[in-house]
């Protein structure tokens, strides 16, 4: 019997009241004997869910931990009459118990490769503690650092977004789910556009056209699909004005039929239910109406599904066919995870205690917080330098709350603290002091810190954001830092001493009152369990920095949204100190964000040579070459992002002043130099038309070659028909 | 012969040539012998416009005076060997010579019958001065205050939008253009969608989508047009990825097509040359291609259609019909103002010297400036008694900077100032000081202010925007009041006096360290020729303050956009004291702005008794009434703005939280007390769906009743089939 004649032939015995429970998802506290909980979010109801219900539900979400995940299974097996094992999803975003930088610093080091491997890493420790499903990766494009999800995002180019988007695929899913026990299926979320929240405000209304939609939005959601995702989470937000889970256009249309996903579509958390609080259903029953039609498989935390779906097919509202597609999908996704032939799969106590948290774990972790800071600013204050006394000050000096957000299953307490590391590396220069909590300071914290300023030669403040002040319903609609630490700012500054600062958040902040007092600005993002050890040889020169922002920091809250793929608009700007009045600007601020999409620094000062074309023209079927020479003229080894950026000159509909098309990472050595070359093919100038038709016209291009999206070499070639 | 068939006799003995230059409109530069010049705005080109395109041309901008009019189209009379008269347009936007308060502070008026007598005596005045058509109403909905043309909107909500652009259009035009030759045609602007502008920058990219457009934004400019506009402008920027000038979708199929407009389409200034910047066009020819096909008849200020359009026709690329019809069209609005038998039309020198800034027209801006201040906070402090001894202070105390933006043709010097007015009213117990300038405040202002202050009883505080920090391409990131002003409260506010501050501005303000410091706070945005004398009799009490505003004051930039008929989310924020997380909110502000649409205070105090519905349920054909009475408690007569609001519970789309549907003003004198009724019907429930269509959905709704959009009686309906 085939397998899938095997998951028909379940079905078939299958009452329906059993089938709908199939399609429940519930969490942690409804399996509570098995220990402790897991990370819940949204409104917690009382649902209304029957014992019965709990026997056939088909997914649980946030237990986690071998022994626990075997013994909820087991009971399960025991109790559930067709043998359907239950699936054990999870939010592993960032790591499992290694927790790697959050996602908009991974996107910062523009190193594919790392982050698949972090995503290995974080199957491998998810799966052997009894894990199947990770909803990740957010494919969210984010242009509004409001909005606290940010981090949870690569940052704001649909290229570089669907790029991460694969490799963390590739990392969680591997080849085989069903033989290599090590891997968890992915969940791309949230499916569509949640990144585009009025006002940077949580689950805030969206609002977009589909030719924005599609050729900005849905690329990485895409990208994540065409590499194999096995699931799709529905966003909380409206597109078109029907929320996601209830959105036929959208879930039906374009996911299911456009694009051809047969995988399992989950709500994201009661999204269902809140159907009715979005204004588009009056009930349960017709939010479940309205879900089902959609083709959401797994109803996550509401009862719609259990309470109503049954009804609804005695009252001829909804077909049996559409629970059976559902219920089948999700068998399906358990077999693919061998989870009939082998319910527990890669949960494993023993194994559990030697992986997770490993050595090897942590190195990469490191290594990818290595990679993901980005230098704003350097103006001689770093690397520091062994024999200098150092005051390190600010609340994140022994702050363990360096994991960031989405890193329930982490522990904040065995991080990697910047202060251990530096004492580590620095010895005994080091004077330490909080100088400050995040919101508040005292007199004594600023004593503290004025005399442990005082006897030094440079001060380092560790400066930053909890790291509750971002992630999910943790929108800000002032991104400074909080007042007492530009207070702390201030009075350091006043010692007259070289300064730096390290920046610890979730989100691109206004930098005011830090970036023109300090020396020097590393951000640091929430780097994760190895946070501290990365920062600290980032300090010290044992490593040197090389992530390139991937979401622009704006000059002001007011300037939001501001992002580097913007488009020209009929009366540009001209150079930002313009005397011009009737051009796009803003009376009281530059247009430009204070640090563009791509920027970074290095200890390395790279210099480029001139950019050549192998043509002034371009055929489709053809290639053309765009070659420069890049050369390390410091004296520190280090690693240069050249990026290529193109920009259609007159296109059918407006076109952005530049579009991230590819990108080399060149690591030179002191005096070396290398050539970098790109291939341009008709391909890559495709765009979405009116008519929603992705292709390229002939005509004028520019292309644009640098170390940030600002900074370029540029020249122009034409496609010809 | 027919009239129709006149123009179409003259069309055809025009060359192309000919007709081409009928397109074309010039500023006043081009008519320079004739004296001053006009307002100019956006970029200026040296345009490689002919002698014979200027003889021909079919239009001028910004030429005005019947002396010169007269001059210019005599001139052009005794040149054009057809005949055909020139047009003379202008933004007359808020007033001619008399100017009135800018048209986000008439919104706030409610009252539409003043509104319509503005734009009749601003026709009146403008047509004695020999113009023919202006470029107004603006009918953009706005939502974003850091754009500076939200002054130009009658603001955030398109039902009263509507309203207001239908007065507009009755007052400008009347109901015979040709006989009343004290009217204008009016051309509504900017079509469309101009208000959404990406950050609040000006000329910025819009994108939305096509329902949001014709649910919100199209309304108001298609209720000028059922009034019977005759001309439409196009706006800057793009709607779905194509600038407006050519949007063939949006100008041709809809607006043409779908609204049967056959009235005259102009370019806003320059942008048809703008499609290349936009990058929708290579150049000229490709922008005079975009522009003919998607029907706009006249280029202003561009030369793309007198350069291009002629080879385009003889390569093929144009039909000459196309051409035809525009010009047929311009011919027809000639011949529907009557310029054929009259080219002079209403210009006349002596009735323009009667006419203009008469005492009759300088009584009813006063009438609407009173109508149009909102007072937005009164803990005692007024109305002020006399015998007071007040210390009036501010940089708009004597300042004639008080017409607003638009208002060319307004003269500063002989507007009423405020301390002028006041002293008329107060008498002797005035003392003025300045205080500070817009941006600076010197060491001895502050002196002066604080011994003026020093003497009297109440603080008065004239504070503001200057006139040039909004209207067109005045974006500000930042919306509060500058510095100096802010600091001037702050030193005032240690005196420990009553203060009130009255503010002149363009835009909805953060009034952060206006707000909680002063006692009072009167809204006076820029209330034109009678500013001054408006305010001083709503000081005084000899006026009792009645506006309400039309557009939300956010509590802080970074919560824009903020506006009243937003939607409800899936995780609505049940309270703005909420200890709840997992909500739509920010972490650093209420999600409420600080002063909802509706809302002004008034000297009286008003009462609302039960709110009563007819019925519980209401059918198509059928009518619903809602009654309630207001009583006004206080002891002064005064005006109550009775709001109707709707909310459609579950749709089949997301629908607003609230609406409003319609209202009513009642006078009351102290003690007395009113019954006000609305007849509600299915029509008002309609809205656009998913696929476009306008229906209502059967259902329940709430209905809401109050004196601002947050504070009101409410019952609930359902619509029956």
């Amino acid at each position: 019997m085939s397998e899938q004649r095997r998951l028909e032939h379940i079905l078939r015995k299958m009452t329906l009241d059993e089938k709908i429970a199939q399609l429940q998802q519930l969490a942690a506290p409804f399996y509570d004997e098995a220990g402790d909980d897991g990370q819940i979010t949204g409104p917690m109801e009382s649902l209304g869910i029957t014992a019965e219900t709990v026997t056939n539900a088909g997914s649980v979400l946030g237990v986690a931990g071998a022994e626990k995940v075997i013994s909820v299974q087991r009971t399960h097996m025991a109790n559930n009459r067709h043998g359907i094992p239950l699936l054990f999803m999870a939010d592993i975003v960032h790591g499992f118990k290694t927790i790697f930088p959050i996602p908009l610093a991974m996107g910062c080091s523009w190193d594919l490769e790392l982050a698949e491997r972090s995503a290995e890493i974080a199957a491998k420790e998810a799966a052997v503690s009894g894990l199947h499903v990770t909803f990740a990766p957010m494919a969210d494009l984010v242009r509004d650092p409001r909005w606290g999800r940010v981090m949870e995002s690569t940052g704001e180019d649909p290229y570089l977004n669907a790029l991460f988007a694969r490799a963390m695929v590739r990392g969680f899913q591997g080849t085989d789910l069903k033989n290599d026990t090590g891997r968890v299926a992915s969940c791309v979320k949230h499916f569509a556009a949640y990144g585009l929240a009025e006002g940077g405000r949580e689950y805030n209304t969206v609002d977009l056209s589909e030719r924005q939609l599609r050729e900005y939005y849905l690329p990485a959601y895409k990208a994540a699909l065409d590499e194999g995702a096995e699931m799709v989470m529905t966003s909380f937000n409206t597109v078109e004005g029907i929320p996601a889970s209830g959105n036929v256009k959208l879930m039906r249309d374009l996911l299911r039929g456009e694009w051809g996903f047969d995988g399992v579509v989950i709500s994201d958390w009661a999204a269902i239910g809140e159907l009715i609080a979005h204004g588009v259903a009056e009930d349960d029953r017709e939010a479940a109406l309205k879900a089902i039609h959609a083709g959401v498989d797994i109803d996550m935390m509401t009862s719609a599904y259990v309470l109503e779906l049954a009804r609804l097919v005695s009252d001829g509202l909804v077909d049996e066919s559409l629970i059976d597609e559902a219920v089948l999908r999700i068998l399906r996704l358990k077999e693919k995870l061998g989870l009939f032939e082998n319910p527990l799969r890669g949960a494993d106590p023993e194994a559990e205690r030697e992986v997770v948290y490993c050595k090897e774990h942590l190195e990469a972790a490191k290594e990818l917080a290595v990679k993901s800071c980005v230098l704003l600013k350097n103006e001689g204050a770093l690397p520091l330098r062994q024999g200098q006394r150092i005051a390190l000050i600010g609340p994140f000096v022994q702050s363990g709350d360096i994991l960031g957000n989405w890193s329930w299953t982490g522990s904040r307490e065995t991080a990697v603290r910047l202060g251990t590391a530096m004492e580590a590396l620095g010895g005994s220069g080091l004077v330490v002091a909080e100088g400050c909590g995040i919101h508040d300071i005292t007199e004594l914290q600023l004593e503290e810190a004025l005399n442990a300023a005082g006897e030094a030669d440079v001060i380092v403040l560790a400066l930053g954001e909890a790291s509750e002040m971002s992630g999910e319903a943790a929108s800000r609609t002032n991104i400074k830092l909080p007042d007492a630490q530009l207070k702390l700012v201030q009075s350091m500054k006043r010692l007259g001493k070289p300064m730096v600062a390290v920046l610890f958040n979730g989100r691109p902040l206004d930098l005011h009152g830090i970036y023109e007092e300090a020396d020097a600005v590393l951000e640091a993002w929430f780097p994760g369990s190895a946070g501290g050890a990365a920062i600290a040889d980032l300090l010290y020169g044992v490593a040197n920095p090389s992530g390139r922002l991937t979401m622009s920091f704006p000059t002001t809250v007011g300037q939001i949204p501001v992002y580097y793929n913007h488009f020209n608009t009929g009366r540009p700007k001209p150079a930002e100190d313009t005397e011009e009045k009737y051009v796009s600007h803003y009376l009281d601020s530059p247009n430009a964000p204070l640090f563009p999409f791509g920027y970074g620094l290095s200890y390395s000062s790279f210099s480029y040579g001139e950019l050549a074309l192998s043509s002034a023209s371009l055929k489709a079927g053809q290639t053309l070459q765009a070659k420069v020479r890049v050369s390390n003229d410091g004296s520190m080894a280090g690693t240069e992002t050249v990026q290529l950026y193109i920009r259609d000159v007159s296109g059918e509909v407006v076109r952005p002043v530049k579009e991230l098309k590819d990108f080399r990472q060149v690591m030179l050595a002191p005096g070396e130099s290398a050539e970098v070359a790109f291939e341009i093919t008709e391909a890559q100038l495709r765009y979405h038309h009116s008519d929603l038709s992705f292709t390229s016209d002939a005509g004028k291009f520019e292309l644009h070659v640098g170390g940030n999206s600002r900074d370029t070499l540029q020249s122009v070639f034409r496609l010809e028909q």
